[in-house]
């Protein structure tokens, strides 16, 4: 299925007062990578939630497993693999590794999610259009 | 087990483009909670981390389950409660909910630290002491 | 005019590795500061853009000097005042305190922003409705 | 002075519900570029507050006006350069655009401040290093 990956410089920011990485910043990465994915297919979130009028694809599940401390001064590379697509989901998987070290892995499901009918109101999981069904490798 | 529930007004910037807070937002609230309990049996994270010497208490491993969206105006609810503490490490789950309506639910596990040998080194899980043990509820 | 004062507790995210408050977060803490003045008046932001279809009151300026750090531990105040009104912005003041030292100082200028005629397209500041203003104390 | 650019991609979770970059992140991008300064002339953070035994470089002012919108998608070029070194401060001057569209300017005064005297304390600024200072082009 698909797969990408890339490098991204750790911020001084993302670390917290134990000098290392603080864990929900490892989201934040699986985030620019998942989107990253989207980007690669041609499938910009912006314009692609906007073309389909849908609220977004959130997150409906995450998990993460911190191997080893990722600190300022270090690269990391994310691989990203959309793993499984279902009719309103879709998973892809993470790995966060500095140089050879793996850090962590994960992975997120998302769903594609419509708007709510009113401003504030419930959000419900729509089916995948093909198109980018097929895009994902489902 | 140890066991608080607090509350947080969900800040305009937790949420995203798409109007809905963030996923890594929610693991952010998660590590709020998790000092909360530590401050509330008497060991805040920064003095108690001073006092015995270690890095801290980063998590092993997270996860959640996003069920229904958090935004911009909203009051949330986390419930936490230690729920395993073992001879290294402790898991806390928490429940994010926004007045009747459950939000997430997800789960912590989080390692008692040593600093490492040198700056930047590997870092290694401690047994955590036996006072903190009790005080968790282990 | 318009006054407010509200206390946080820092978070431990918030610091960074040298152990003190990021200071983006001080713009953080004003951002908040300045919703929450909004909420008092019986204008919360999502309620109030979205009633009078304006993309939100972004900053056009923003200032700050820091006189002392903020640590995770530590509760601050926030005091903000509205100090001008113009006919497209505002001006808020806000200091920051823990206990009787004052950490900060700054303050932001806001505009009362449209929608873009095309998504992602030029914005342009509007006068402020005369219930706005009158509220804020210009 | 010394100067340096560089370009980011502004991340999804960095705009807020208006679709827009949430103005304190143009300060986390100010950060990442002075970081970036720092590595440039070999005195990358975390290694040179090492080896000075020194707290580090908060800002001790900062100052920013928006001028056009930034947002999801786009990226951003941080053009960054030292404008000011005295005793203890030094001064950088940051202007962010996308494209041709100048989108921000502002400054960042730093200090170059001591470990606390206790964990927690008061903290000073001290004398910036001959090495440093030349490096910085003062």
């Amino acid at each position: 299925m698909l797969k990408h990956s890339l490098t991204l410089a750790v911020r001084w920011s993302e670390s917290d007062p134990a000098g290392i990485a603080f864990y929900p910043r490892f989201f934040e990465w699986f985030d620019v990578a998942t989107a990253a994915l989207f980007a690669l297919i041609g499938e910009p979130w912006d314009r692609t939630f906007r073309d389909h009028d849908i609220l977004g694809v959130p997150a409906v599940e995450a998990s993460a497993t911190f191997l080893a401390p990722v600190r300022f001064g270090d690269t990391i590379t994310i691989e990203s693999e959309v793993t499984d697509v279902t009719d309103k989901t879709f998973r892809v998987d993470h790995r966060i590794s500095v140089g050879p070290t793996l850090c962590a892995t994960g992975f997120e499901r998302r769903a594609w999610v419509g708007q709510p009918l009113a401003p504030g109101g419930r959000i419900r999981a729509k089916s995948i259009p093909d198109t980018i069904r097929r895009k994902l490798g489902g």
